[in-house]
């Protein structure tokens, strides 16, 4: 099977995706499509003001028309899902947003999902696509980290900060499941899990996961 | 007082931003703020689908970025409110979208809210903005016209197909008031006010009535 | 033009109608509608329990009814929003209230509202107020700054504890806007605005911009 | 046990009254509270507008006021409950509108709730307390049988129509459970239930017996 | 009248069922249903998980296809009302439940409903039901206790536990209304209430309650 | 790679499973996880009542406790998802059920879900879980295609049913997206798509894609 799905990575630091190419290993098949992900060049570096979506959005457009042919489907690697309904009017294929994902896949795992930010500024916006998708009632709280850019290569303060959060999300709000509202985290996963002690969604992995299924059971949009 | 409010028709229609100055004499006042309808020249030609919503966002920050200075305050006369949130960003003064004003006004004028689109493409996107508004429920239904630009010209058919789209949203979904989802139909309102029974809305009519009050209280963002 | 928008204070303190109309300055034009302020004399002294605002509605009726003719419109100007519904049936021509008007521009400047209340007595009453709006998903909060009518008066003591309270709705809740729940404190808006970090609605202010755009529009009911 | 309820009719039809009066053969005990109808002179001559709400308040809440020592509890049969949040201040003896009585007990005999209203002019009314009651979601229409007060007293005519209404709001709008939307109408409720074949609440029924339940446990408010 | 209400302790603790049993001792009329409480020997020595629920199903169905000729009604006494709606299909008799009865009579005492629960693991369960009853707007929070079935015998460590969570529904979440969310506890209710201070709902007498006026209405399903 | 996912048909026809194993054929890869379709032989002969429901439960409890250390992952393939928070509790293992999956995949699909039901007394069942998932508002309606087991065999008269049903949720609901509430239908579901124009979910594939995904992730409750 030659089929690939372009994980695109709409900012401009090839160091996330790195990280997002290496958080899909489990989900690679030798019959499976190739996971190949794109950093965008063009895009801002970094994804935190609505600004910097609507900055991303035209170059991730342009980059999806270039490779809709080739592609079997795509997944945006940003949990603000930047452009996304505009990308599924370019090409029927598959075309799944982490945000969208990823928090799906947590209602599938708790009932009160609790949300990790960067940072504040990126809130709101959250909190108006879960309205959007219809799921603001599931939504136990959003918390920021608030670490900037810099701060988050250190990995050790950012899971330090992650659990800190993730366990006033769940003593103070209720969740009793997690989403990282971000995409190159997975590889703190399972110790954010570990040490909240509540299911924890990666959603750069839960959408790739979707991605694939879509793509080997070719639904297009009609 | 020498404040001026920018009316911009993020679409290149010259035709549109005339019918949309028009419709405002009504809130001009000698010492009130001037207001200044703008064609977005670079704007897509008529915005009905995601793309055309993305399209007209980048020059529409340009050109809110370029006259923040001069400006009191913005308004965005596309239903879908392009990048509202990102021109917020750029600005702290007042910026309306007609979409979010013309929406809330219509929720002090009756229970169950029937919005009356131009196209069906234009309606997901519309009822996802309605729940990031929190307000899905009351809604009582969207419907579209069906003409396109050209048949839009024919006021009279337009007209007509507006008071029956308008009179199945009020019997067979309850709606006791209507939105008119698009720009530059002003001059329909009041007869289709009539021929429907219930008030209906313009939306840049309603948005810009906002803009001047909060451009003459002086309400920034925090 | 010789039009007025009567807004009536529906307690009978007059000086509360004396900071209502002080706050009015801003929206006042030379050619736009004369804004008349009123003190409901037989209306209760202060509007807490929901007995008050019963016995606000039939003086209510009675004013509005007795100058509906003199009138462009009214502004009901209490939180509360005492017989808006019966007063809308009395004439077509716009009724705004305070707290509708003002939880709706609310909306408008940030996702998530949180509101001040003068008294806890009041909170309930308002929260089946916001579900009959269909906003409930919007409210972060509300809650009481506890003071009397007496110290009301005292107006530093008031803003200490509105900061207090608005405080622990951004840092506690999550609102990124708050609303003063009461009329007659506009004075304390900007200061309020400043001290927390997140815009401020005077209710008043809000109400009476929106009917001045109403009466000029020459939007009544159908 | 000298117990006593009394279920007050807030319009002045003493025939209405009388109806309401035999629906309560069922629900009396030797033993239990005695159910004391009282017709509401003071109140007008049927509710349907906002108007007439409001006017029925003012007698409610003295009436309420005047027996409230005597009293267990009280039932204010109206569908709109009038003045429900107020008399409650008044005492703290239970205080059971038919309105909400009757809605939530058809919660728990279907899940689509479909009501049937006498006249269209009280539906916005209905649906904003819905929405207070925060149940919106699972209604499923509310429909007018359209019949005036002297259509009314003929009782075939009055049970055909609700058939009728009954039947749309099953068929058309899923409802599959119905609520009779005013005082009065127990006498139609079996032979409405057979022909249309769900569930019928009697809102004064359901009320009644809810009173009964409150007042023999003696749960006051706190 | 010889009907009977059948009140089904659905766990095996007989210790459970007396204490139903006298907190229905204000219900019980002369003229009115006898009110029979059960032990279910084949259920669950107590419902905390979703297994405990499912294991108390079956014999509950048994027992309810049993008695069903001989009932007039029955009421299912634990709190998250298992197998209710395949009951429902067993009998059209009125089959109630504690839960939803007691949730929608805290909706008639309050606006913001904190729920008490014994254990965290039911939480979860437990919102997943005021979701499907649609409810889910009026919820303050629901909190545990956490106390294991062998220090729910201690009373007076109970009641500590229930005012030390009913207070913090009261404070931190605005609770205004408390219900109890298991059987059994009726014996606590008045003392809570009077240190909470605000109305306390046990959801047994509430449950019977209604169940009592369904029978004495002769309210089947259609 | 030697994991197995389970997939278990709940009722107890044998013809069902086969249908659900032909369709699971394109998710199937050489180094991904078995996909083991089991009929639950002790259970109903198709699953339409509550009844139905709590009669799959035991056995299907049974089955998942009795494979769980076998297994890598299971998918309950009925629509109502019976057990599925029961089984979540037996093992920490991905449970994914067809209802939750395909209503979820749906959200991604378009913005107003259409639900195709087999018979009309499954669907109050259905909304109450769209209710517990949270996600009401999404929902354009659900109608059934009223055929029984023996005329579900006819695989024409079924596709042609559902494209009536399906056109009528487009068109009179709004539909934009519709899932097949029951399993074992995938093969109809392009056919289906490409009739009525809009994407259609087969409930079994979106579940078992997301097991598929959940196993490879090694994602397991915390």
């Amino acid at each position: 099977m030659n089929s690939t799905i372009f994980v695109i990575n709409p900012n401009s630091l090839r160091a996330v995706t790195d990280d997002i190419d290496a958080a899909l290993t489990p989900l690679r098949r030798r019959d499976g499509p190739d996971l190949v992900c794109l950093t965008l060049a063009e895009g801002p570096p970094g994804i935190q003001t609505q600004r910097d979506v609507e900055a991303a959005i035209p170059p991730l457009m342009r980059t999806v028309a270039e490779r809709a042919s080739a592609a079997s489907g795509f997944v945006v690697a940003c949990f603000s899902d930047p452009g996304l309904a505009a990308l599924r009017e370019i090409t029927p294929k598959p075309v799944v947003g982490i945000g969208e994902a990823g928090m799906l896949t947590a209602l599938t795992l708790g009932q009160c999902v609790g949300v990790i930010a960067i940072l504040g500024v990126s809130i709101p916006r959250h909190l108006r696509y879960y309205g959007a998708m219809g799921i603001s009632s599931r939504i136990a709280g959003e918390l920021p980290i608030g670490l900037g850019v810099a701060e988050l290569a250190d990995r050790q303060r950012t899971l330090s900060r992650m659990i800190e959060v993730g366990r006033e999300l769940r003593d103070a709000r209720g969740a009793d499941v997690l989403v990282v509202g971000c995409a190159g985290m997975a590889v703190l996963r399972s110790e954010l899990q570990r040490a909240v002690g509540v299911p924890v969604v990666d959603p750069c992995q839960a959408a790739v996961a979707n991605a694939i299924g879509r793509v080997q059971l070719d639904w297009h949009a009609a």
